[in-house]
């Protein structure tokens, strides 16, 4: 060992003991014939002194160490003159007696400090120095915690962790694959996973009753700002349960490392039909840590002689409670908001409830101050509110009062980091029309369970069909989502027949689980979490990157290893395979 | 929930209680009125019974049942008459009142047995049947609970499990990789990891210090009985460690693993030189619950007249203890043994050590009794005690004698599969000369780092280097290798020179890492173990394929989900690849 100690463990109980320390050198200063230098590992940072009067060879030597080298230091644990309480080794330092250089170190190419001056890209090609930065390291230990803490809890509910293959089949159904040419089968080729879902469904039927894993996943998609090819999942399965069981089991979870990670009790989950989450949000994912649940203008809004109004499915306001006091400029700044593309809104109506009692709107040239007060009342809303009106399309206008909402909320504060308001969406809609292909799509996937109740509706009106699915949402973010699938061959059938797969394609791409179904498939279901987005969540982020060690950039690109890249020209004939030509 | 306990749990002490179970039949069986069913889960099997006379409906439904079917049955838990001390719910069973067929089920290809009737190939198609026979269940937990408590002692041991990329970079270094073309970036490809190896050396650079990941790794080799193309490693790495400390924490690993999932307390690890297992087993992984060491022959035997000892290079031979007694046929059976295609020694001589103090060997033309009888002397053999002799070029009749003393220890009941000799093999040649290619090869891989007193050899004598490497072997079988790695860019640039890289090429390949070792890399090293070997060897098993969920044949296909399979033409145009025609 090339250490007695780390340097996040001696404080004042160690005085005048001889430790031996390695590390990095975080910064160096002298001062009047003292040199300081503040040496970090992952455990923390201890101060080492060099007095060149007591010996000037290793001063001089303590001198010319530059950033980032890497140096082992024995000596003395000596009590320091200016403490510093903010650090646990705060109250001591090292009187070097012994200076070992291990590695010097070229100056990094950025800073390595909480608060980088580096760019993103340089980072992720440096990525072995951006990694040394502490809210990195912070955000790496917590991922190992959250994964030890997910394996204590299931392995004490009796899951067995259990491996499914990677080198798996491509299935055209869903996301696009990343397939691996096989060079023993020429012209063939395996898929990397985009779920176990099959596997673990498999697991069901032969009998293993809890299975998880904490599996890496991969989707071939176009990389959106927060999305990566390769992404990990805990996955989880259970046999002879109910929805309810499963939201129990999944709760327990979550509560579980929010109360060993973060000291958090959690509230309770409240439950929530994707309907109503609509209705009320405009989400499938709302954002409970505040109110401002939709009211339905339509009806006291139409027949008024407003066109804008008159012509539309749905009139959809909120009410930013406190807000009358919005001056012309904040209110432009909303339209404006609303109007930016990736919202799409035409316009905004507001309506000022001012203090004496009176109505200012955007719309007082059609409704009047009685007809106004109708409004108020209908959204609760008291002197010195808002209330913000989006019309138009139902669905659209949902999503754009969503925002709006979110955005509201941010204004207002109502989004606290350090609140949690966790829920279980339910009772999603089975299926999902496709305008462009005139078919309909598996909302969650095609072995997801319908209501019992719902299974007359297949045939007669699909899109009503509610599902047997539910998503846990903590803080509008959607953490994980699973349902009770289908364990019955011939409804596993019907509903490849009504997702537009033929009989082949479906035994071909699924036949082994639809098989399976024959040899006692008992009743199951599951649930699949985002580890990343856990992780980000936890850490107090929006973003995923900074929780996965080596991210890809938006390009599917590792700026560090450079790669993907090109592979010999011996390698592609071994694989049977050719670059395509145009023509 | 489908049912209030298992079909492992209830016992005596449950008597009268109402409860209802779920599970599959595993066989009934009709008795004078009587219908029993053994229903099966994970956790055991729980008799139920069903009488006509007081429930004859029931009881015809229950005569129905076939094998494997799915069935949820309440009733009351009683005293059985006739009981059966081997199964922990063998005292009780359940008398049925209500039975609910939850899945129906064919019959199945094979028996869902301890010993089942059905071949590999068609098992390994209906895998999920087969993973519900109770010895891969088994398997499975006994899977599950390694990997907790490797986990556990790691955690302890303030290890950081990082997740490393799947989407790599192809170096030709080694074996051949698995690719993945990537669509975004037409013409490339990612590479599916070997090994972690590069990454965890990044994160010690990276000041993580202590790394582990329980992790899949991929080899696309023509595969032998016993290889799969994805394979699981336990993958470690430390810094600031000398060899010294990687063998106490992973010694302390596998020990802590022996004692909390076997109760078994291991015996000392032994450790020994490369050379000295080589000399003394002819093996650099030797079975140490017996002893059975090589005798250097060569002085004694050359230069009386026997043309075959005279022209060889080694004459190595083993004392079989007490094998005097050997008859023609038996000693005829070990000739035709060394001389089997996968041996190859051309014969074998034997000397016996006779009871009266005389020797009968098949050289006895050559060596007189005086002569033997120093043989003997040299051996170590007593009276009853057989020599058995190979000659040849060394290292050949090092590995056939090697093989020669494995089967006499079969022979001898020498390996008892429940006893554990485990011992570290230390100090590995750096590197190995390859006769066809004219070139080193790494022996281990190319940042293992030389033993510092033997750098100067690196340019005089390479071959005789020995590296900073270790093994951990058990009984013979080898669960892991690693070594303190080079972490200095001027040694890792020669090593990479001696192993015929071009500077490009290095650059090209491990420019990354070789930058990194300019910013301050701490000295590290580590180890891997191969898990499904491990799982292997604490199952008592040879073969690691029933020690995996869902294995691929020796043609690298997984039978049940018949994959690797064709894509589609659109995937093919996406990825801008065509099939190779032959030219």
């Amino acid at each position: 060992m090339y250490r007695t100690h780390n340097c996040g463990e001696l404080n004042i109980n160690n005085l005048n003991q001889n430790v031996t320390l390695a590390g990095w050198v975080q910064k160096s200063r002298d001062l009047g014939g003292m040199t300081f230098v503040d040496l970090r590992d992952r455990y923390g940072i201890t101060q080492l002194v060099f007095n060149s009067e007591t010996n000037k060879t290793l001063a001089d030597q303590a001198q010319k160490l530059g950033r980032e080298f890497v140096i082992q230091a024995a000596g003395k644990v000596i009590e320091r003159e200016s403490k510093n309480a903010k650090n646990p080794t705060g109250e001591i330092e090292i009187e070097v007696s012994e200076l070992n250089i291990l590695n010097a170190s070229k100056t990094p190419p950025f800073t390595i400090e909480t608060e980088s001056d580096g760019g993103d890209e340089l980072r992720m090609k440096y990525r072995y120095l951006d990694l040394r930065r502490e809210p990195l390291q912070q955000n790496i230990a917590l991922r190992h915690r959250l994964s030890v803490e997910t394996r204590k809890y299931l392995d004490a509910q009796h899951f067995f962790e259990i491996e499914t293959p990677f080198l798996i089949k491509s299935t055209p159904e869903g996301a696009r694959d990343f397939v691996v040419p096989s060079r023993m089968n020429k012209g063939q080729f395996y898929a990397l996973p985009q779920s176990p879902q099959t596997f673990k469904q498999i697991l069901m039927v032969s009998g293993y009753d809890r299975y998880f894993q904490i599996v890496r996943c991969f989707r071939d998609e176009d990389l959106r700002a927060d999305r990566q090819p390769e992404f990990t999942q805990i996955d989880c399965e259970m046999a002879f349960v109910e929805q309810e069981d499963i939201l129990q089991t999944f709760e327990g979870l979550v509560r579980h490392l929010f109360k060993t990670v973060k000291g958090i009790e959690l509230p309770e989950f409240v439950r929530m039909p994707y309907s109503e989450a609509m209705e009320k949000y405009g989400s499938d994912k709302p954002d409970l840590r505040f109110g401002m649940e939709f009211v339905d203008f339509t009806t006291l809004g139409q027949g008024k002689g407003f066109k804008v109004f008159d012509s539309v499915e749905a009139i959809l306001g909120i009410n930013a409670s406190g807000c009358a006091n919005y001056s012309r400029k904040e209110l432009d700044a909303l339209t404006d908001f609303v109007r930016k593309p990736q919202i799409g809104a035409n316009g905004l109506v507001y309506v000022k409830c001012n203090e004496d009692g009176t109505f200012k709107s955007s719309v007082d040239k059609f409704f009047n101050q009685a007809q106004l007060a109708e409004w108020a009342e209908k959204a609760g809303a008291e002197k010195g509110d808002l209330l913000l009106l989006l019309a138009g399309d139902k669905a659209k206008t949902q999503k754009q009062l969503n925002e709006l909402r979110l955005e509201m909320g941010n204004k207002l504060g109502l989004r606290d980091k350090t609140v949690y308001a966790p829920m279980w969406v339910l009772d999603f809609p089975l299926l999902e029309w496709d305008e462009d292909t005139k078919r309909f799509y598996a909302m969650h996937h095609p072995f997801t369970s319908p209501k019992p109740e719902d299974i007359p509706l297949l045939t007669e009106n699909p899109g009503k069909v509610r599902a047997n699915a539910y998503d846990m949402v903590i803080n509008g973010v959607e953490l994980g989502g699973g349902s009770i699938r289908i364990h019955d061959k011939e409804v596993q059938k019907n509903m490849f027949t009504l997702l537009g797969f033929s009989d082949e394609e479906a035994q071909a791409q699924f036949g082994f689980l639809m098989n399976a179904f024959e040899y006692g498939a008992p009743p199951h279901g599951g649930i699949a979490f985002g580890f990343d987005r856990l992780c980000a969540m936890f850490g107090g982020h929006d973003s995923i990157r900074d929780y996965i060690a080596f991210p890809k950039n938006n390009s599917g690109r590792d700026l560090m290893i450079d790669s993907p890249s090109v592979i010999s020209t011996e390698q592609m004939v071994e694989l049977g395979l050719d670059y395509r030509t145009e023509s």
